[in-house]
């Protein structure tokens, strides 16, 4: 976070090497500039300049559209001044009637400069593996040999972190955050609708074909996707195939003690806790590895400060004496106590009553409710959930997303860690409180439910009960629907609604088309397509396989055959992705990270949590006797339930510091690697000192 | 733990340079060998040639003495040529018998190459603060000029690895422990019968007398005892001064809720629970805020090994192709688990039933007993309790002390921590059973007992009972009886044995006899008189603390002005450790330590702990009514316990996490000045790079 760069005074006036080409399929980012003019006013003259065709080199960029308003002139110059400030390359073309693609290019010399600082902070903050010389210096002459990116998200990386970091940390800037440009010194806002990398479409294709054939990742497909989309996917994949072959364990547990012990076994239960703890630990050991094998260890020490953060004044740091931007850390901590923390209270508080609300309808039309209609009614709280829910969210999205901008957090690790924990919390409480209800609540009161409602008047006779089988059947019904529908949000929606807006804008040619294109057309046509696409939302992902985990460690035990589905599940889920990032969504953004962030809370949450529900959900309904009365078969067990609740969770924690403990004991792969290197380092060192 | 040095091949016969004399008061270690020679054989004529006078130089070692058995000669050659071969110089002075004592001082040259390699192996490891440039090389000429020990602590731990580190680490592996000598390349064993330095005596007397005269300790203090006696003495003293500060706050708010609201209020008992997790937190930051000042950070990674350690082999590793010392960590982790832990698990729940037993038997004589000899019956309990306790203690810690060794534990740092650990079990079971048997056996049983007592016709009356008071009154009796023992067996009872062997060695001279003396007469008797004196302990001074910190949050809401009793002790404490340690002990072996090691696993625990008997205490026993029945009081009070039970234990967890959290986002002192070093490597770098 310490800037290491001065911004750059020249302005794009004064600079003439604009007009040099670059072959335009080089292009490392796209901006779309949105002039954000009424499509009304437009309909009857053009308002922009330029071609539809190729983006051709543009030297005089300020007078390229007119007609528009004075505040949009000044975005765009703005724009072109700090992408030529700089020192990129770029290329304007003119898509529709109000957007411009400005293709962005890196030179070789400035990329290598990007590069070399890059090294040299990675080198002094030890994010890797050690080395006693820090890189070579770059050679004046012959930049680009010295210091080559390593990969293509490296490359795609440090670009971006050239466009968007502030100008005082020697970036241009930019960003697409209306609410930020005059807060802080980025510019574009509202009128940069998009930045992003164009796919690599021979990779992809390749990718994708080469995992649907096999049964395995190998660490090589791992590293793979590092090279072409960076650490944060790669971490995200590289979890995937971990959690998926930990899966093999419970999977088979689970069949084994479903087939001996039935539902509820508290065997199972038992052995699906110690399974979180070690995966868990497991996990950590090799994220850790990870972290070496690609140096990102400590990165986050040195990730550059976003555009969007807004320093409340630049101070002249005591310690390095720079300008440096300064946010004093009471006030974000006064801003999550005093009004983030309240308000996802309320909101969280107000969930759940709603979604309870649905679910006891649920439960009512389901299970008692035996007045007329009975079938149709039945139907209304799952119309009601459909309807509800997604409003809820997508409201609640805004809202979590300008409550972590007020937070104002540096670096992109730390708002993104604020904002999907913010999301994650609407999700698990949308995935585990019908369970919870009913596991807790609407079991156990069964009885006493159905005779109110029957003094009451509400029902006429006590037919149907609230009873284990319902808790299972409602798992089995929440895992399976889960998995189709988010195979259809992530897949099916995005490539349907790709291909509609593909179309509708004019880019869909047919083969005979196809054939005519010249190698520059294709480029720009399947450029302009992948505009259209949704960008990749790597947390939705892990959302979803944490929500996963824990459906599995907290309420598997009522039907030990989960571990299974989802084993089956993830087997697909892994391929889908892969296709997904590929053919359904932008490029991601290249991020660095050494692991996967705040999901790693999470899963250790759920399996702590575990420790209550899967004993409590074993003492109360293993060996259920259908034909007795449950509450008085809940009040039977509510004594042992009481001290095993208080011995598991102690004997949770006591076996999580016990695995924790062995786990360091034991060198791990990374720490080896690390001290083979350092090893090197000081024998070298020694011998040189002439010291034996 | 890398061995950085090949053995030595020279033996001492080859060695002309040790007749080189130095001036002996600048002694750095003295070690003591025991020719274990029978006293009574020795009656009749003097076993050992040499000088009682001022020690000699010995060009001729291995014809010091005649009449000795071969394993002694053959001990007393392995001692004397491997301190040649780690080029130490020494003298020899017979002090009786029985015993020689060897006088080794290390030139300058040699030292200069200790740390210089102690130097380059900080760097390497990131001790401190960063350095862009490793140490200076030693020049060959003036070596003792370019790299001198900072401090005579620093000096004092070189020469002592010197001497203890294995040969295959490049030491002379010395050691004092009998069971290790035949296992290892270890030499020595029984004949050696103390290593240690001798004091300085100027410095210590000023020392003492500074801290007599003023109130509070500084900074500079505390670097100062740093640089006598080394980090791990000093991190005691810092944390006791840090201890004693924060001690206030309870002490303060003890006071006025016991005026306010009496014993076992509620709301003292939740401010001691806060404020211990805050104490915990606020001490790390400041326990690295030390390593980094004192470059001691990440130094587990670079201890050496100890020489006792037994390794199963010695292996090419794989990874720095050295020859080093292996043993598998599995055999390790398997002693622990089958071994060391059953056995302590069953020695402590014997050594809690005798406890129990005798508290029992105390309780029944004071509280139920009216039968013929009451008062002298009283005692016998005491009586019980101290003829059984020490015994059993001694019997403890050397089964510990062996179960540690079999452990095998390479450092002294992981050494110690697993013997103090067990060390510490004992003693806060004996400082706690009593407690938490009243509180929760026989205050709320007092009735029962009491009756059942009657009806077997063992008393006649129920006069008294077990009351809160009782508990009060003997956290009251442990805590001031533990602190006046304390201070008998830490200060007094060395002082005075070290009077009486002085006397009993002939070394107590009178004032007109010292004054006859020269210097360096002087000096020798001093060494002489030193060696009487037990080495310092400063696990000991631990371990009462920290069982200190367990009586206020364990147990302090039945008696809120423990904290203030505590303030009061531990400023006398303070000047009581640093007056044993110049005084009465022998001076510490100079060790290092980047935190108080596993003590603060301890505080950890028991302030965890509190979160359990604060509230079970304040809700079993706050607005007792001494009329009523105690068992009916306590059964109304039982489920509000459970209750509050699990949410004071959650709410602590939660807390915690929240401080922890807190803490860390404030960057601290050790982090900015850190930082600082870096930013001026970086800045130096990047100039030196030509980059901005």
């Amino acid at each position: 976070m310490v800037a290491l760069r001065k911004p750059q005074t020249n302005s794009y006036e004064e600079r003439g090497d604009n007009g040099d080409s670059f072959p335009f399929t080089a292009t490392d980012w796209v901006i779309v500039f949105n002039t954000r003019i009424n499509k009304k006013d437009t309909s009857s003259k053009t308002q922009l300049k330029g071609t539809q065709a190729a983006p051709s080199a543009t030297p005089n960029v300020d007078h390229f559209y007119d007609g528009a308003k004075a505040d949009v002139r000044k975005a765009w110059a703005d724009v072109v001044s700090r992408l030529l400030a700089v020192g990129l390359k770029f290329r304007v073309q003119k898509w529709d009637e109000i957007r411009l693609a400005i293709f962005v290019y890196c030179p070789e010399k400035v990329l290598a400069r990007e590069v070399y600082r890059s090294r040299v902070v990675d080198w002094l903050n030890d994010s890797g593996i050690s080395e006693l010389e820090p890189p070579a210096l770059p050679n004046a002459e012959s930049a680009e040999v010295s210091t080559p990116a390593t990969t293509p998200a490296e490359r795609l990386r440090l670009v971006h972190e050239l466009l968007t970091a502030p100008t005082y940390e020697g970036g241009a800037g930019l960003t697409s955050d209306a609410d930020v440009v005059g807060n802080t010194d980025a510019v574009g806002g509202k009128y940069i609708e998009a930045i992003y990398a164009p796919h690599d479409r021979e990779f992809a294709d390749k990718w994708v074909k080469s995992w649907a054939k096999r049964w395995l990742l190998s660490q090589q497909d791992i590293d793979a996707i590092r090279d072409y989309a960076g650490e944060k996917v790669a971490y995200y994949f590289a979890f995937l195939r971990f959690y998926l072959a930990s899966l093999i364990a419970p999977a088979l547990i689970g069949v084994l003690d479903y087939w001996w012990h039935g539902a509820f076994s508290p065997y199972y239960g038992v052995l699906t806790i110690v399974w979180s703890i070690i995966v868990i630990s497991l996990w950590n050991r090799q994220a850790e590895w990870y972290a070496t094998r690609w140096g990102t260890r400590n990165f986050s020490k040195i990730e550059k400060i976003r555009p969007e953060f807004r320093p409340t004044k630049i101070v002249i740091d005591p310690v390095t004496e720079e300008r440096t931007p300064y946010y004093p850390y009471y006030k974000r901590w006064a801003v999550k106590c005093l009004i983030t923390a309240p308000i996802t209270i309320a909101i969280t508080a107000v969930l759940t009553l709603v979604v309870l609300g649905i679910v006891s309808a649920d439960v009512y039309f389901h299970k008692f409710y035996d007045g007329p209609g009975k079938d149709l009614m039945g139907f209304l709280p799952t119309i009601l959930y459909g309807g509800c829910i997604p409003v809820f969210h997508s409201k609640y999205i805004k809202l979590a997303a300008s409550l972590s901008d007020y937070e104002n957090h540096p670096t992109d690790t730390q708002h993104a860690a604020s904002f999907t924990q913010k999301l994650f919390t609407f999700n698990s409480l949308v995935a585990f409180i019908a369970l919870f209800a009913e596991s807790y609540l609407f079991i156990p009161l069964s009885n006493a439910i159905g005779s109110v409602l029957q003094q009451k008047g509400f029902i006429s006779s006590m037919g149907f009960e609230v009873t284990p089988e319902t808790l299972q059947a409602r798992l089995i019904y929440l895992m399976i629907t889960g998995q189709v529908l988010n195979a259809a949000t992530e897949l099916i929606v995005p490539l349907l609604t790709t291909k509609a807006t593909t179309v509708m804008h004019g880019l869909h040619k047919s083969k005979a088309e196809k054939a005519k294109e010249t190698e520059e057309e294709r480029y720009v046509r399947r450029v302009r397509s992948e505009f259209e696409r949704p960008g990749y939302d790597v947390d939705a992902d892990y959302s979803e396989m944490v929500i996963q985990f824990g459906y599995i460690v907290l309420f598997s035990v009522a039907w030990p055959l989960a571990p299974l589905a989802c084993l089956v599940n993830n087997f697909l889920e892994l391929r889908a992705d892969a296709f997904k990032i590929c053919k359904a969504n932008r490029r991601p953004v290249p991020q660095r990270a050494d692991n996967i962030g705040p999901w790693l809370k999470n899963l250790t949450l759920f399996s702590w949590l575990s420790s209550l529900t899967a004993p409590s959900l074993s003492i109360l309904y293993y060996k259920w006797v259908p034909d007795e009365q449950a509450t008085n078969q809940v009040q039977q067990r509510l004594p042992t339930l009481l001290v095993a609740l208080i011995l598991s969770e102690h004997a949770y924690l006591l076996l999580h510091y016990l695995v924790s403990e062995a786990t360091k004991a034991l060198p791990s792969r990374g720490w080896e690697r690390r001290k083979r290197a350092e090893f090197e380092l000081k024998k070298r060192y020694l011998l040189r000192a002439g010291i034996d």
